[in-house]
Protein backbone atom coordinates (compact mmCIF):
# COMPACT_ATOMS: atom_id res chain seq x y z
CA UNK A 1 0.00 0.00 0.00
CA UNK A 2 1.25 3.77 -0.66
CA UNK A 3 1.94 6.04 2.27
CA UNK A 4 2.47 9.73 2.56
CA UNK A 5 6.18 10.76 2.03
CA UNK A 6 5.69 11.57 6.20
CA UNK A 7 4.77 8.39 7.43
CA UNK A 8 7.67 6.77 4.42
CA UNK A 9 10.24 9.23 6.03
CA UNK A 10 9.23 7.95 9.55
CA UNK A 11 9.14 4.57 9.07
CA UNK A 12 12.57 4.67 7.29
CA UNK A 13 14.38 6.42 10.24
CA UNK A 14 12.80 3.87 12.68
CA UNK A 15 14.10 1.02 10.18
CA UNK A 16 17.53 2.48 10.30
CA UNK A 17 18.08 3.04 13.90
CA UNK A 18 16.78 -0.16 14.63
CA UNK A 19 19.95 -1.55 13.41
CA UNK A 20 22.95 -1.17 15.82
CA UNK A 21 25.38 0.01 13.05
CA UNK A 22 23.80 2.55 11.53
CA UNK A 23 22.09 3.77 15.10
CA UNK A 24 26.15 4.08 16.09
CA UNK A 25 26.62 6.77 13.44
CA UNK A 26 23.57 8.73 14.92
CA UNK A 27 22.47 9.96 11.83
CA UNK A 28 18.83 11.59 10.96
CA UNK A 29 16.84 12.29 7.62
CA UNK A 30 17.54 15.66 6.68
CA UNK A 31 15.92 15.81 3.84
CA UNK A 32 13.70 14.03 0.85
CA UNK A 33 12.50 15.72 -2.01
CA UNK A 34 11.18 13.07 -4.24
CA UNK A 35 14.60 12.03 -5.95
CA UNK A 36 17.28 12.59 -3.37
CA UNK A 37 17.45 11.71 0.01
CA UNK A 38 19.69 13.46 2.73
CA UNK A 39 21.51 11.97 5.80
CA UNK A 40 23.15 13.92 8.22
CA UNK A 41 25.18 12.51 11.33
CA UNK A 42 27.18 14.09 13.56
CA UNK A 43 31.31 14.41 13.07
CA UNK A 44 31.61 13.08 17.01
CA UNK A 45 30.10 9.59 16.29
CA UNK A 46 32.47 9.43 13.25
CA UNK A 47 35.55 10.53 13.92
CA UNK A 48 38.42 8.91 13.14
CA UNK A 49 42.65 9.17 14.36
CA UNK A 50 43.02 12.38 12.37
CA UNK A 51 39.64 14.60 13.86
CA UNK A 52 38.08 14.27 11.09
CA UNK A 53 35.04 11.91 9.78
CA UNK A 54 36.39 8.51 9.25
CA UNK A 55 36.29 6.78 6.06
CA UNK A 56 33.70 4.25 7.03
CA UNK A 57 31.22 6.39 8.02
CA UNK A 58 31.50 8.12 4.82
CA UNK A 59 30.56 5.22 2.82
CA UNK A 60 28.15 3.51 5.26
CA UNK A 61 26.30 6.90 5.07
CA UNK A 62 26.21 6.94 1.58
CA UNK A 63 25.37 3.31 1.14
CA UNK A 64 22.52 4.27 3.59
CA UNK A 65 21.34 7.06 1.54
CA UNK A 66 21.18 4.59 -1.72
CA UNK A 67 19.13 1.93 0.17
CA UNK A 68 17.16 4.41 1.86
CA UNK A 69 16.51 6.09 -1.36
CA UNK A 70 15.74 3.01 -3.40
CA UNK A 71 13.46 2.12 -0.62
CA UNK A 72 11.44 4.91 -0.30
CA UNK A 73 11.37 5.04 -4.40
CA UNK A 74 9.35 1.34 -4.30
CA UNK A 75 7.40 1.76 -1.67
CA UNK A 76 5.78 4.99 -2.71
CA UNK A 77 4.38 3.01 -5.02
CA UNK A 78 3.09 0.21 -3.29
CA UNK A 79 6.40 -2.25 -4.43
CA UNK A 80 7.72 -4.17 -0.87
CA UNK A 81 11.09 -5.07 -1.86
CA UNK A 82 14.01 -6.04 0.00
CA UNK A 83 17.15 -4.25 -1.50
CA UNK A 84 20.44 -5.48 -1.34
CA UNK A 85 23.85 -3.25 -2.05
CA UNK A 86 25.67 -5.38 -4.81
CA UNK A 87 28.61 -3.42 -5.25
CA UNK A 88 30.38 -0.01 -4.63
CA UNK A 89 32.96 2.27 -5.03
CA UNK A 90 33.73 5.43 -3.24
CA UNK A 91 36.57 8.10 -3.66
CA UNK A 92 37.69 9.80 -0.60
CA UNK A 93 38.14 13.58 -2.26
CA UNK A 94 38.62 15.64 1.10
CA UNK A 95 39.05 15.92 4.69
CA UNK A 96 35.54 16.59 6.44
CA UNK A 97 36.24 18.53 9.91
CA UNK A 98 32.10 18.89 10.09
CA UNK A 99 28.61 16.92 10.52
CA UNK A 100 28.58 14.69 7.52
CA UNK A 101 25.55 14.95 4.70
CA UNK A 102 25.33 12.35 2.75
CA UNK A 103 23.00 12.35 -0.35
CA UNK A 104 22.08 9.64 -2.97
CA UNK A 105 20.24 9.85 -6.29
CA UNK A 106 19.70 7.83 -9.22
CA UNK A 107 22.63 7.59 -11.39
CA UNK A 108 21.01 5.73 -14.34
CA UNK A 109 17.87 5.45 -16.12
CA UNK A 110 14.55 6.12 -14.30
CA UNK A 111 12.52 4.96 -11.85
CA UNK A 112 9.56 3.94 -13.50
CA UNK A 113 11.68 1.96 -15.54
CA UNK A 114 13.14 0.30 -12.54
CA UNK A 115 9.60 -0.27 -11.08
CA UNK A 116 8.32 -1.82 -14.14
CA UNK A 117 11.22 -4.35 -14.15
CA UNK A 118 10.30 -5.21 -10.53
CA UNK A 119 7.02 -5.95 -11.30
CA UNK A 120 7.62 -7.82 -14.04
CA UNK A 121 10.30 -9.92 -13.61
CA UNK A 122 10.43 -9.96 -9.40
CA UNK A 123 13.65 -8.00 -9.48
CA UNK A 124 15.11 -5.40 -10.59
CA UNK A 125 18.96 -3.96 -10.64
CA UNK A 126 19.77 0.18 -9.87
CA UNK A 127 22.99 1.91 -9.90
CA UNK A 128 22.84 5.24 -7.08
CA UNK A 129 25.17 8.12 -6.66
CA UNK A 130 26.13 9.59 -3.82
CA UNK A 131 28.55 12.11 -1.84
CA UNK A 132 29.08 13.33 1.37
CA UNK A 133 29.45 17.14 1.39
CA UNK A 134 30.05 19.51 4.55
CA UNK A 135 28.51 22.41 5.41
CA UNK A 136 30.56 25.15 3.13
CA UNK A 137 29.56 22.68 0.28
CA UNK A 138 33.43 20.51 0.52
CA UNK A 139 32.62 17.06 -0.96
CA UNK A 140 34.01 14.54 1.18
CA UNK A 141 33.66 11.94 -0.94
CA UNK A 142 31.87 10.28 -3.83
CA UNK A 143 29.60 6.79 -4.21
CA UNK A 144 28.21 5.15 -7.24
CA UNK A 145 26.57 1.89 -6.20
CA UNK A 146 24.50 -1.05 -7.27
CA UNK A 147 21.95 -2.29 -5.54
CA UNK A 148 19.61 -5.20 -6.07
CA UNK A 149 15.29 -5.05 -5.41
CA UNK A 150 13.58 -8.32 -4.88
CA UNK A 151 9.97 -8.55 -4.45
CA UNK A 152 8.87 -9.84 -1.12
CA UNK A 153 5.41 -10.35 -1.66
CA UNK A 154 2.75 -9.76 -4.65
CA UNK A 155 2.05 -5.77 -5.09
CA UNK A 156 -0.75 -4.12 -2.84
CA UNK A 157 -1.38 -1.30 -4.49
CA UNK A 158 -0.37 0.38 -8.17
CA UNK B 1 62.03 3.98 16.22
CA UNK B 2 60.88 0.00 15.33
CA UNK B 3 58.61 -1.72 17.84
CA UNK B 4 58.27 -5.81 18.57
CA UNK B 5 54.74 -6.94 16.53
CA UNK B 6 53.20 -7.15 19.85
CA UNK B 7 53.56 -3.99 21.21
CA UNK B 8 52.39 -3.13 17.37
CA UNK B 9 49.74 -4.92 17.78
CA UNK B 10 48.70 -3.75 21.19
CA UNK B 11 49.63 0.07 19.58
CA UNK B 12 47.52 -0.57 16.55
CA UNK B 13 44.01 -2.14 18.96
CA UNK B 14 44.40 1.23 21.26
CA UNK B 15 44.81 3.85 17.76
CA UNK B 16 41.62 1.68 16.54
CA UNK B 17 39.64 1.85 19.93
CA UNK B 18 40.24 5.23 20.61
CA UNK B 19 37.88 6.18 17.52
CA UNK B 20 34.46 6.38 18.47
CA UNK B 21 32.87 4.62 15.64
CA UNK B 22 35.31 1.66 15.00
CA UNK B 23 34.72 0.67 18.59
CA UNK B 24 31.18 0.68 17.99
CA UNK B 25 32.26 -1.80 15.15
CA UNK B 26 33.76 -3.88 18.76
CA UNK B 27 36.88 -5.42 16.73
CA UNK B 28 39.33 -6.84 17.63
CA UNK B 29 42.71 -8.29 15.95
CA UNK B 30 42.11 -11.56 15.08
CA UNK B 31 45.95 -12.54 13.80
CA UNK B 32 49.07 -11.39 11.79
CA UNK B 33 51.32 -13.25 10.17
CA UNK B 34 53.97 -10.14 8.97
CA UNK B 35 51.98 -10.45 5.40
CA UNK B 36 48.30 -10.36 6.26
CA UNK B 37 46.26 -8.47 9.34
CA UNK B 38 42.80 -10.40 10.47
CA UNK B 39 39.80 -8.41 12.28
CA UNK B 40 36.82 -10.03 14.11
CA UNK B 41 33.93 -8.41 15.13
CA UNK B 42 30.94 -9.76 16.62
CA UNK B 43 27.18 -9.81 14.32
CA UNK B 44 25.30 -8.81 16.76
CA UNK B 45 27.29 -5.34 16.77
CA UNK B 46 26.93 -5.25 12.80
CA UNK B 47 23.37 -6.33 12.03
CA UNK B 48 20.98 -5.51 9.44
CA UNK B 49 17.99 -5.30 9.06
CA UNK B 50 17.55 -8.70 7.61
CA UNK B 51 19.56 -10.32 10.12
CA UNK B 52 22.93 -10.16 8.43
CA UNK B 53 26.29 -8.70 8.88
CA UNK B 54 25.73 -5.13 7.47
CA UNK B 55 26.64 -3.61 4.70
CA UNK B 56 28.65 -0.61 6.12
CA UNK B 57 30.31 -2.44 8.72
CA UNK B 58 31.76 -5.73 6.10
CA UNK B 59 33.31 -2.19 3.96
CA UNK B 60 34.14 -0.66 7.32
CA UNK B 61 36.43 -3.84 8.69
CA UNK B 62 37.94 -4.29 4.70
CA UNK B 63 38.91 -0.54 4.88
CA UNK B 64 40.43 -0.80 8.44
CA UNK B 65 41.90 -3.86 8.11
CA UNK B 66 44.58 -2.29 4.76
CA UNK B 67 44.74 0.52 7.12
CA UNK B 68 46.21 -1.64 9.94
CA UNK B 69 47.90 -3.45 7.72
CA UNK B 70 49.74 -0.54 5.95
CA UNK B 71 50.71 1.46 9.47
CA UNK B 72 52.23 -1.77 11.21
CA UNK B 73 54.41 -2.46 7.56
CA UNK B 74 55.69 1.29 8.05
CA UNK B 75 56.26 1.35 11.79
CA UNK B 76 58.05 -2.46 11.81
CA UNK B 77 60.60 -0.20 9.63
CA UNK B 78 60.84 2.53 12.09
CA UNK B 79 58.60 4.79 9.34
CA UNK B 80 56.32 7.24 11.06
CA UNK B 81 53.58 7.91 7.97
CA UNK B 82 49.65 9.30 8.35
CA UNK B 83 47.69 6.78 6.25
CA UNK B 84 44.55 7.51 4.18
CA UNK B 85 42.39 5.36 1.77
CA UNK B 86 42.40 7.57 -1.11
CA UNK B 87 39.53 4.98 -2.91
CA UNK B 88 38.32 1.44 -2.76
CA UNK B 89 35.79 -1.10 -4.33
CA UNK B 90 33.96 -3.36 -2.75
CA UNK B 91 31.46 -6.34 -3.78
CA UNK B 92 29.14 -7.95 -1.71
CA UNK B 93 28.80 -11.59 -2.54
CA UNK B 94 26.99 -13.26 0.12
CA UNK B 95 24.50 -12.59 3.12
CA UNK B 96 26.82 -13.74 6.31
CA UNK B 97 24.68 -14.62 9.54
CA UNK B 98 28.05 -15.19 11.65
CA UNK B 99 30.66 -13.15 13.12
CA UNK B 100 32.59 -11.19 10.43
CA UNK B 101 36.41 -11.65 9.71
CA UNK B 102 38.15 -9.28 7.36
CA UNK B 103 41.67 -9.77 6.35
CA UNK B 104 43.82 -7.34 4.41
CA UNK B 105 47.16 -8.39 2.41
CA UNK B 106 48.90 -6.29 -0.31
CA UNK B 107 47.37 -6.10 -3.63
CA UNK B 108 50.32 -5.34 -5.91
CA UNK B 109 53.93 -4.35 -5.79
CA UNK B 110 55.99 -5.63 -2.42
CA UNK B 111 56.39 -3.49 0.62
CA UNK B 112 60.19 -2.78 0.42
CA UNK B 113 59.39 -0.93 -2.90
CA UNK B 114 56.73 0.93 -0.94
CA UNK B 115 58.84 2.17 2.40
CA UNK B 116 61.81 3.00 -0.45
CA UNK B 117 59.03 5.29 -2.26
CA UNK B 118 57.90 6.89 1.08
CA UNK B 119 61.52 7.39 2.14
CA UNK B 120 62.60 8.68 -0.92
CA UNK B 121 59.99 11.26 -1.90
CA UNK B 122 57.90 11.51 1.28
CA UNK B 123 55.10 9.94 -0.40
CA UNK B 124 53.87 6.19 -1.45
CA UNK B 125 50.51 4.85 -2.67
CA UNK B 126 49.74 1.46 -2.15
CA UNK B 127 46.92 -1.21 -3.38
CA UNK B 128 45.29 -3.33 -0.79
CA UNK B 129 43.54 -6.43 -1.23
CA UNK B 130 40.45 -7.11 1.42
CA UNK B 131 37.77 -10.02 2.54
CA UNK B 132 35.57 -10.79 4.91
CA UNK B 133 34.58 -14.58 5.36
CA UNK B 134 32.55 -16.27 8.10
CA UNK B 135 33.47 -19.08 10.13
CA UNK B 136 33.14 -21.63 7.27
CA UNK B 137 35.35 -19.79 4.77
CA UNK B 138 32.06 -18.36 2.99
CA UNK B 139 33.42 -14.71 1.20
CA UNK B 140 30.59 -12.65 1.99
CA UNK B 141 32.78 -9.59 0.72
CA UNK B 142 35.87 -8.44 -1.50
CA UNK B 143 37.63 -5.26 -1.32
CA UNK B 144 40.38 -3.30 -3.10
CA UNK B 145 41.49 -0.19 -1.66
CA UNK B 146 44.03 2.92 -2.63
CA UNK B 147 45.89 3.77 0.24
CA UNK B 148 48.44 6.78 0.50
CA UNK B 149 51.19 7.36 3.52
CA UNK B 150 52.73 10.49 4.28
CA UNK B 151 55.71 10.33 6.01
CA UNK B 152 55.33 12.28 9.17
CA UNK B 153 58.54 13.47 11.20
CA UNK B 154 62.00 12.37 9.68
CA UNK B 155 62.89 8.61 9.84
CA UNK B 156 63.70 7.70 13.20
CA UNK B 157 65.51 4.18 12.51
CA UNK B 158 66.16 2.13 9.69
Amino acid sequence: MSSTPETALRALDAHLQAMPPVAALRLRIAGYDGARLSLRAPLDANVNDKGCAFGGSLASLMTLAGWGLATLQLQAHGLDAAVYVADSQVRYLAPLYEDLDAGAWLGEGDWDAIRAKLRETGRAGMVLQSQVTGADGTVAASGRARYVAILRAPEAAG
